[in-house]
């Protein structure tokens, strides 16, 4: 039997002076890039060198819309309705295709960012906004959401197709969120058992929550970081030990 | 002999709570739409309304992207780099775009806001870094520009179709440039002398500029203003008295 | 017996070319002013000239400081920790403390702005750490929070001399809340119910509340809008009738 | 004879998830600190741990206001009047003091940040605007402008005292203005010439500038910059050179 996943990392999340990601090096270990569209982090100028870098590199290109909270690098909550998030959505997809096309690239995906994708999550409002938003601008756009989550319902509902994504680095609660990172234990901090995690996760659909108990879960693809000291290593060892439990490592556009 | 002309203004320049505009009303005596794009004016809930009214009133829909200072309304000159501009063109018309295909339509021109348009009517090298930025999103645009200004000039060596556009409000310098806002002539504040000047620029392609002498012109299109207390009126009266004078007034997708 | 009352309104919500509000007008009904402060309105222009007109009309000058959401006007409740609280408090008091000095004055008072209002009227932590700033800022502050608010009550307990809030035009739940602003019933449209609401809190401590029942209230400031088409007549109207009702208006500052 | 000498250096700028600079560090070799404001860098948290961090090592603080241009961290110039950049100026000084005063401490200084800075170094109308800001808000205040500028002699004539600044690692024209960035002789690139050359200008009040001749230049203070791989290591070298070659580095305000 033949086990396929894709690897998704933001990206693109400079602005003006402040330079972050070691984009350029993780790229080479990822098949879906989630770029910063200037909301929650990310300029034009970098996104036009993120799309190229990502194109250079053969990486499928999605936006990564957030909420616009720059000083909060988007990850606090904010009570906007549901129309709010639908036009954030549209508007930053927009953006980011701007430069796509500027380059002669297409984009694949779109993955909320931070509180935005965390929200999207349990409010099935929230999340049924965001999927029409995704769809009224390209029906052939991939929806990534946390799996077993409203956004990924949401996206099948609107007729996308959608991306359920897995955390390498996170534990799980036994309703299938992930454990809030106010939490000690919400950060898998071996990567060894990291990358167990995700292999079980792939091969079995299974895994095993706080709780204890194993909880059904579905790996289209697992999300790594790519700022930290560790990230770079990280993923050339999620990449290479991936390969040797003989699970492919493909753009999600290919196997969807 | 019949003669053309196209009518625009800025629109969708509200922001959150701070509204602007008369732009529902306004969009009955214009044929195109230059709207905010979120840097100098616009936020994206504006831009989806503003776009809706347009199409719904058959106006063509443009982008109109400004420098990056909402505090200054896009209207303070800024040192920015050719690149930048560059960058901020296609992150604002791919913005917009966003809107405009989730609600049916097609982008018919582009139309830098402020500042940045004047700078562009003056330098050479940051005019053919939006032109490059403009073409690089979508060719079949239209590009804005003052009439004989080097924005026009890159536009057509880049490809780009151009429209040149002239104020029916504004004196003109012996050079073609606008008179600069902060002389006492700037402004043509009696509204029939301004009409006046608009159908000699059409018919006549010629205005007198302050100097005293006849200067050539095209008039491709007439920028109109869409507040302050007279804008509806003004709007109603160039429209009526155009059509008096036999003059057609068409989008601009129309003729050129 | 005597009655004494203080009236604040919001102003300086103005932002760059964007202008709100009746400031000046209003002014002349009010005893103290609530000044934006840049981060959900005002700019640094805006509130130097806030500060001259408060300065000269003898009103008590305060800093309003709200989230930082120019788009959402700070309306949107953000899920700030108490530290960034803190943080933002103590940044916007300074920032206006600024233009008070400049122009001779004194700050009379803080009142947080809409969410922020909001959230510390119901969050204790949150409460304590906007009272901790106001008071390591300058102890004689005076905090203005919902009457029977935590955020009086983190005031008091800070050592601040506080004002509890009553709003003519808003109707209470049985908890001494206001009725949430997305209810139907939560704004008292008729200015005549208005002012008799206002003045039995001020006379009474009381107010009926919407579930019938009447629960106890302190009323040391009336809270009066500066924004829509009637708020000048309002003013006007609440300041008449305060006095006929023998309820003395006065700066807060004289009364505590 | 006894040479004295500040060392000022840049602080306080990252921003929200952004972290840029080796404050900490770098504090224990310089005798003020220029903070950023929140316009250009900066923010409320970042403000405050930097003026804790200069309070525990005794270094006079400095407000360091700049553009409203975070995208471009306050290196663009831009066309403000002399109004807004008094008004931007008293906004950041006021912002800052919030947190001194909640720290107990005094401010000593201000040094208009990168843009702000070198436009008033030749703008005497935009000088005098900032000087006069500065005076308002408290005229014991230091003003730090580029020695021979027109920001100097604004904050003499209003009545300020003032700090000629002097860099160790750019180079001079000969009407006492840096080389513009844009020139490749614009840095000093080795770290010996550097500290020779401040010495000098310490010493004997004279720099060679660019065309060959020596031009006259009053050195109050140095400026060092904290970021770069070895901005560390250059502050402890020109401490360390500095003291060998018989000149005391003392706050400013010890020495006015």
């Amino acid at each position: 039997m033949s086990y396929v996943v894709d690897i998704n990392c933001d990206m693109g999340e400079s602005f003006g002076a402040y330079t972050v990601g070691r984009d350029e090096e993780i790229l080479d270990y990822v098949t879906s890039a989630n770029i910063a569209c200037g909301f929650h982090a990310g300029d034009p100028s970098t996104m036009r060198k993120t799309v190229k870098l990502a194109l250079d590199k053969n990486v499928g290109l999605g936006a990564h819309p957030g909420l616009q909270d720059l000083a909060g690098f988007g990850r606090r909550n904010m009570n906007i309705s549901a129309k709010e998030a639908y036009d954030l959505v549209v508007y930053q997809i927009g953006a980011l295709s701007g430069f796509i096309k500027a380059e002669g690239g297409t984009m694949q995906h779109v993955k909320p960012h931070g509180a935005l994708f965390n929200m999207a999550a349990k409010d099935a409002v929230l999340a049924e906004a965001i999927a029409e938003g995704v769809y009224d601008v390209d029906p052939e756009l991939i929806l990534f959401g946390l799996s077993g989550s409203e956004l990924v319902k949401a996206g099948r509902n609107a007729g996308l197709k959608t991306a359920s994504e897995v955390f390498s680095d996170r534990t799980y609660q036994e309703d299938g969120s992930l454990t809030s990172r106010t939490e000690p234990n919400a950060l898998i901090t071996d990567p060894d058992e990291a990358i167990k995690q995700v292999i079980r996760m792939v091969k079995e659909q299974q895994v095993c929550c706080v709780q204890g108990s194993d909880i059904a879960i579905e790996a289209d693809t697992i999300c790594i970081h790519g700022d930290g000291v560790t990230a770079l290593e990280f993923a050339q060892n999620i990449s290479a030990t991936l390969k040797e439990a003989d699970i492919q490592i493909k753009p999600i556009k290919d196997t969807l």
